[in-house]
């Protein structure tokens, strides 16, 4: 099971605190000696909307020297791609809104649009002889504060059609804490028979605290990779104080619990999440683990780094 | 599905606030008109020991007062027993520590001299004619703080002994938060296959953040009862600040969000969890609902409240 660690990408674009890029760098570092072999360091959006992520270029070549370490980066359009392309990124994620009124407050276009984006991403992708993947991201899939409502076929047609588009793999996310563990189950099983293996990760944020429950749900499912953040970070800026993502720490503890491996050396992991806390001083951070401690019956033998995932 | 409350017990015993009995009783009315049909309204132990659960009796004969209330009472021993049958709850909760060293260290029995306690109590109900069902609550069935490892064998085995002593019903607690969503499904898998219908009730703690995902675990072997705490109030006395039981609302939410009906309406239970905040004023709280609302799609029609259980 891959827990891909997307904190400096989807937690750190949620808070107030600009994180420098030497912490950054330590954080991806250290998660990556805890045996993480998948984060999303950053986004390639213009630096005046997002300036706490202007440095994404520079952890995607940090990044790199670290041996196996799969990279990925968020695209909003065809202008981040070329960036995420020219930085040799692993693998760049184009977030589609399958709410129609999320998507075009957001992202300023229908999911159609955002469609016809991913085919001209493709185009430059494989014209640039490219190995960078595309994955196809369907946010807000469990409905949105603006909408309401997302229809679960809304989603799945959305999911063809990115795949249709060149999408090397497609994913789901709850973005607001919507998802409920019986509706994850319903829309991953129908996201599995359209997309197979392509269906390759789920993204659940803890806002309304069934983030582990979800991806328990999602898991049983045959979906093996789930985006979290180290101390949870990220949440919902209309909900404040709100839980954010799943936190990294507890999911690999929930899972190495289950005997499922993850590569991931809780006791690092931890001991990163607590230099985390240091930096972000002024910051709410959630989860639960750092708190209670591991169970005395717990098992922390280092695991092996799972290898990184490249299709 | 039954959500119990357990916070007037689970809950107000384990944190430093002593609730005044009226307090109390509004708590378990404003429960009972939110739909709640079943609450363990406190303990029949020695007022000296937990001076917060003295007016027990009280609350029992209050609860008596609500239609189709299902009443129920922790008692640790035979004279405990006694009081609950003179009260006539519908339910009393002999706790069994299938962990030795916890059962030595918290109850002074060991599982077996608990088990022959359930039987002296079974006698002494029949011979008194009472209707007081006897539930045998396994706790620390995934390990505890003391022993470390506990056996699912070893569970099985004293929910074996208590049905054979006469208990109606069996339970099994996690009592402090080491269980995981795979050893919830393996061991009340089992427990239902041993125990069937009379196997009727999971409680999870919170204590490193897996009560739910645990929950809905649990919920696809059959199990179709819970227990819960407002607010998530009970918690680890040896883990301060750490989450207590699964928060009945977050429970209650996650359900009706599942399509799963518990005759609980969510906006009455929120509204009453805004009061136990103003009265435990001073204590660490629990549970995310209350703090990102309910999701614009949330249906909250007011549901019918369940009937009572009473087998």
């Amino acid at each position: 099971m891959v827990v891909r660690e997307v904190g400096l990408r989807d937690g750190l674009q949620s808070i107030q605190t600009i994180l420098p890029t030497d912490c950054k760098r330590e954080w991806i570092r250290a998660a990556y000696e805890a045996g993480q072999r998948e984060i999303e360091v950053g986004s390639f959006v213009p630096p005046r909307l997002l300036p706490q992520l202007a440095d994404t270029a520079d952890l995607v070549r940090f990044a790199k020297t670290l041996p196996d370490l799969f990279v990925s980066v968020l695209v909003p359009n065809l202008k981040g791609a070329e960036r995420a392309i020219a930085a040799q990124a692993d693998l760049m994620l184009v977030p589609l809104s399958a709410s129609h009124a999320h998507s075009l407050a957001n992202l300023r276009k229908t999911p159609d649009e955002v469609v016809a984006e991913v085919a001209r991403i493709r185009a430059v992708r494989d014209a640039a002889g490219s190995r960078t993947l595309i994955e196809g991201g369907i946010g807000t899939a469990f409905g949105c504060t603006l909408q309401g409502a997302v229809e679960p076929a809304e989603v799945l047609r959305c999911m063809q059609a990115l795949l249709d588009a060149g999408a090397d793999r497609v994913s789901i996310a709850d973005t607001v804490g919507y998802a409920n563990p019986a509706a994850v189950r319903d829309l991953f099983g129908q996201a599995r028979k359209i997309a197979g293996e392509k269906f390759c990760c789920g993204h659940f944020h803890d806002t309304r605290g069934l983030a582990l429950a979800n991806i328990y749900a999602a898991m049983e499912t045959g979906v093996a990779r789930f985006d979290a953040t180290l101390a949870g970070i990220g949440g919902c800026p209309y909900a404040p104080g709100a839980s954010g993502n799943a936190a990294s720490e507890d999911l690999v503890f929930m899972l190495g619990g289950m005997g499922i491996a993850t590569g991931i050396d809780i006791n690092r992991l931890l001991a990163l999440r607590a230099r985390l806390a240091g930096w972000l001083a002024t910051e709410t951070l959630h989860g639960t683990l750092w708190r209670a401690g591991l169970p005395k019956t717990y098992s922390t033998a280092v695991p092996t780094p799972l290898a990184a995932h490249t299709s």
